[in-house]
């Protein structure tokens, strides 16, 4: 229905206005920002506390955590002893820019080095909706299975970087490490690919190093 | 925003008014219709292919499947040598009644005893759209964390029957069935549930039993 192409073309325009104004602010304030999407269980969550237990209070790190329903996600957070911030979306399918502007203007996270907004479990609906971030990162567990790139291509071209969760499970499940890089190369030449196990560890000083790397990237580039 | 609410709530009544019409449809021919709902990667298509298995040729099955990207699926079953017609949204992230009734007008799957309509992998879009199936199947693989009922509980007080799938993983996981057990009774006390493992073929048995008993019970109340 063309209704709802104009509709939707007109809330997309909307929120690339307010993500723009979010993505000045976060340059004014040097704060990497990162947007993870996912499958739901696909190990977002469990992704972070295994990082901020890495960075051990070297970095300030906050995050934003969307949801359909429950406070599950920021309060798993919070017992870590970061700032975190539960967006329950009332039944949508992703976070806008609106929503995380709005947790900007209340919480402000003074001093942090890296936000993360962890969005709602959804492999579609988050892909569109910029929202004033450094850049998207795809998680994708082994337990998911190794097509999932190829089906779901708009989240995986678009990610800068994806992060393959789980490896612990390889032995037990079907999925061809390989056959995944060769789809993320395909959708995304210049994209970087992490393999990590919160579980084991594996991994995630990889996955920190590299947010270390941007984080200093992006103060280079404002300095 | 108001319009965004008017034209979501048309969208859905055209969609209700040609499910309703797909129901009378799949009424008249006898067949049982499923619409499977999940998260990318909870095994959707590989329990298919277990019960395609199963069943061996003692009823005619046949699948719908939805996706974003990739006629992989349907290539999955039509391998297995029952009929499958996928349809490929272009981006949407999930199935609407009017994309079934294109298929049902074209494919008619003549003589069907059971129609699997295999949904695009999300656990939060498809659950709003009536695709006129008898009951909606949501499946929740044990790698994707044990409090998914009352993150998306939408979909898991909707869903007649919930299958617990990739049970074989349980040793390997963090994932608390009882607990499962607890949040699905309480969003929906009528709902069946069904562990399984398509790897091991636990569950696969009573999860068969359930589908010819549902299409004995529908064929019943049509005599």
């Amino acid at each position: 229905m063309a209704e709802v192409v104009d509709v939707r073309a007109r809330v997309l325009a909307a929120n690339e206005e307010e993500a723009a104004r979010l993505r000045k602010g976060f340059a004014a304030s040097g704060a990497l920002v990162l947007n993870l999407i996912s499958s739901p269980g696909s190990g977002k969550t469990t992704l972070l506390e295994a990082t901020v237990r890495a960075f051990g209070g070297r970095l300030r790190l906050a995050a934003i955590e969307g949801d359909i329903a429950t406070e599950r996600d920021a309060d798993r957070l919070r017992a870590l002893g970061i700032p975190a911030v539960q967006i329950l979306t009332g039944g949508a399918c992703h976070l806008d820019a609106r929503q995380v502007r709005k947790v900007m203007d209340e919480a402000h996270f003074p001093g942090v080095d890296i936000l993360f907004i962890e969005n709602v479990g959804n492999l579609i609906c988050p892909t569109s909706y910029d929202l004033g971030e450094d850049f998207k990162v795809a998680l994708l567990s082994v337990a998911e299975g190794d097509d999932k790139p190829f089906k779901y291509p708009a989240i995986f071209a678009r990610a800068e970087v994806t992060v393959v969760t789980k490896v612990d499970l390889l032995p037990h499940v079907s999925f061809d490490v390989a056959a995944v890089r060769e789809q993320l190369a395909s959708l995304n030449p210049a994209g970087e690919v992490v393999l990590t196990s919160a579980r084991t560890g594996e991994g995630i000083p990889e996955w920190c190093a590299l947010l270390e790397q941007r984080l200093a990237g992006k103060r280079r580039a404002r300095a």
